[in-house]
């Protein structure tokens, strides 16, 4: 009886999980990998000085920074969500594959910043900016929603609590980027700066992500495994 | 008897399907995420309205979005193709490495597109990305019908009929590509509509794959677990 | 006693092999795919027929199908070469790391091929490429050889007569790689329907690998296990 | 009693570190194969010879060596730590995908020390190209520190001297890098000899890992089976 979860344990439901998983973080891999191409070499071997040069290229640097850690910070969402998603449908896979597509489109809004900002047109690239990370965040929102309305897709012993919990931490980006959005209307630099915001508030006060909800179910099933010897 | 199942597992041939999994998510990642790269930013620090210059480039954008969604498709086929196929050979290995071959070219007709439409040679661009995809469709009807034929790269526990609807839904690959294909000599802007239609035809009627043939299979191996027990 | 394999299973060494192979498979798939961008777009919005155009620049897309075919079996041959090997060390590590320098350095001869066929510089491109698919094949080799070398790397249960088949097998790319440097020096387009012709006979007759061989390896476990029980 | 460590094997901790390492491992390969797109193809169809013309690029092609190298051993180290790295938590991501930040990087610095080495610049660029290495190094110094602190992430069984040999091989790069990078300001050919120097060392005398650790952690491992069967 007890072998049962390990005999469960390499089914095609499982081996889809770590596919679409491997092939989401092949995207993310690559898409964060490519923002380097966005950075250009100063033309020509010019006689001013390369610090200058690269200066006057600052925009390009805050570009690959603030989308490197943006990149980062969806692919921990999107890795913790697969923490707990453990099986997969045709629905799934073609709502993650949808949002890959925004997740790999970050590099050409991030190259179309770094070239317009400072210029009259700066404020609809950042806009553009924006618009692609709120879809991206909505997609990812509703990934979760739909894998884990009726507990379907997740592991059925899971605490509802802990679930309700990651889906309210997930919301808050919707309110935050649209809201980054709305600022770069008004004023580019705030937005930006927003960002470099959210990225640390994200990072210091999102909880202690995956490491407090893990216990509770691993608990949950040690208690059950010990039940059934 | 009951510890066969794991023993067997981690043979080398389940390893054998698992690298060439991992070598074809790499390449489709690669290629879905390179397309980003068609994407030029527009010339020069221009006085012009960025919504314009971007607007001009309406061809590149359309572009991006059909071939990561036929790429996402393929991707998918593949994928659900290979939680039947436990198996690999040689033979199985040339062949998905062909067809790579072609999914990796996409990007290239897909800028040729982007480049020629609205021009005269922008029937001869996309009949070459008609082409293309027809290729990829074909090799991919090949390839399953080598791993299935005599059921040799498949469980052997599988339904033949599950095989036989499975076979029947990636066929009308064949037909469907083969149409837009000569569409395009006709009118150019018909096809990529028919393009989106397939897509969406696909996502809407293809059947809810993998979820109704798994549990058939998963069914049938309760079952005889339970006889061996 | 059953168990061991079991247990054994996911040990350090182990995750190793499966950590390399992915590496390796990573820079395979990118390398392979990253082919595409030497595919240079017909520039400008050229009155010329595009098939016109796209027939000038032949060379390029035979050098996109010539070096798609060799990544493709040195590929094949890496993944072949990982199903007997099971461990690794430093050394493995260091020299596979070492092959992949010159596997990630084919597009760039692949683009000098495509730029100079047909002009003086020819010869010399050709002999560049030639050169570097000799220094990739000589690695392999020796990579190889470090880890059969008194079985150390590989099953101990392996059959020694399989092992040498497939050394001799891998031996065989040294003298044909060899002969077409040689020949790149007498004529160019001979030496490239070399490359074509050693593809062609290494897909027929190499011999059904792996198929031949694990039946071999298999049985043998079959019987100790038979055995242990 | 046997069995529990199997059932133990596929929990979501241990799916975490495979999931960090996919990723990095991802993030290295893309990373170390776009080194090549640095390599340009000399302009035009000249008449010059083609030796002539990539001899003069010698610059470019000792950055994709020195680079490809770095990057091989960067990974070789992140490989070995992750061999003892059983447990991911948040802090351990975030840090992980910071470090990736400058690896990324580093295709950037190569391609300024190519075009710049040789003029007033190339102290500067290779300044860039040093500091970005000290980074790199230091961030993965401390997120061993991170990792193996109170043992929280390592494996409990683990022997600390095996650790602290670790630990001072890793903390070695700091001041290798951190000299290269003063005699940099000096000399910059002295700098680029250093770190061929380095890689020499490392290859030579960093001490056979991960071989003599491992077999230490599985002696422990057997001993304890046997304790307990």
């Amino acid at each position: 009886m007890n072998m049962k979860r390990a005999q469960r344990g390499p089914t095609n439901n499982q081996r889809d999980t770590a596919r679409v998983e491997a092939f989401s973080d092949g995207v993310f891999a690559i898409a964060i990998t490519l923002l380097v191409l966005n950075l250009r070499v100063p033309g020509g071997r010019s006689q001013e000085n390369l610090w200058t040069l690269l200066w006057n290229q600052w925009s390009m640097f805050l570009g690959y920074i603030t989308s490197f850690i943006v990149l980062g910070i969806i692919w921990l969402n999107h890795h913790h969500m697969f923490t707990y998603i453990h099986k997969t449908d045709r629905g799934l896979l073609i709502w993650n594959t949808f949002a890959l597509m925004f997740v790999a489109f970050i590099p050409y809004p991030t190259a179309l910043v770094a070239q317009y900002i400072g210029t009259e047109n700066g404020k609809i690239a950042v806009v553009i900016y924006s618009a692609t990370l709120l879809i991206v965040t909505i997609l990812y929102n509703f990934l979760w929603w739909y894998a884990t309305a009726g507990h379907r897709l997740v592991e059925q012993e899971i605490d509802t609590h802990v679930l309700r919990t990651i889906t309210r931490s997930y919301l808050l980006g919707v309110p935050l980027y649209s809201l980054s959005l709305v600022v770069a209307l008004i004023n580019v630099e705030a937005s930006l700066l927003m960002y470099i915001m959210i990225a640390i508030l994200y990072l210091l006060f999102a909880g202690p992500l995956p490491t407090p909800s893990l216990p509770l179910l691993t608990k949950k099933r040690e208690t059950e495994r010990a039940e059934k010897r």
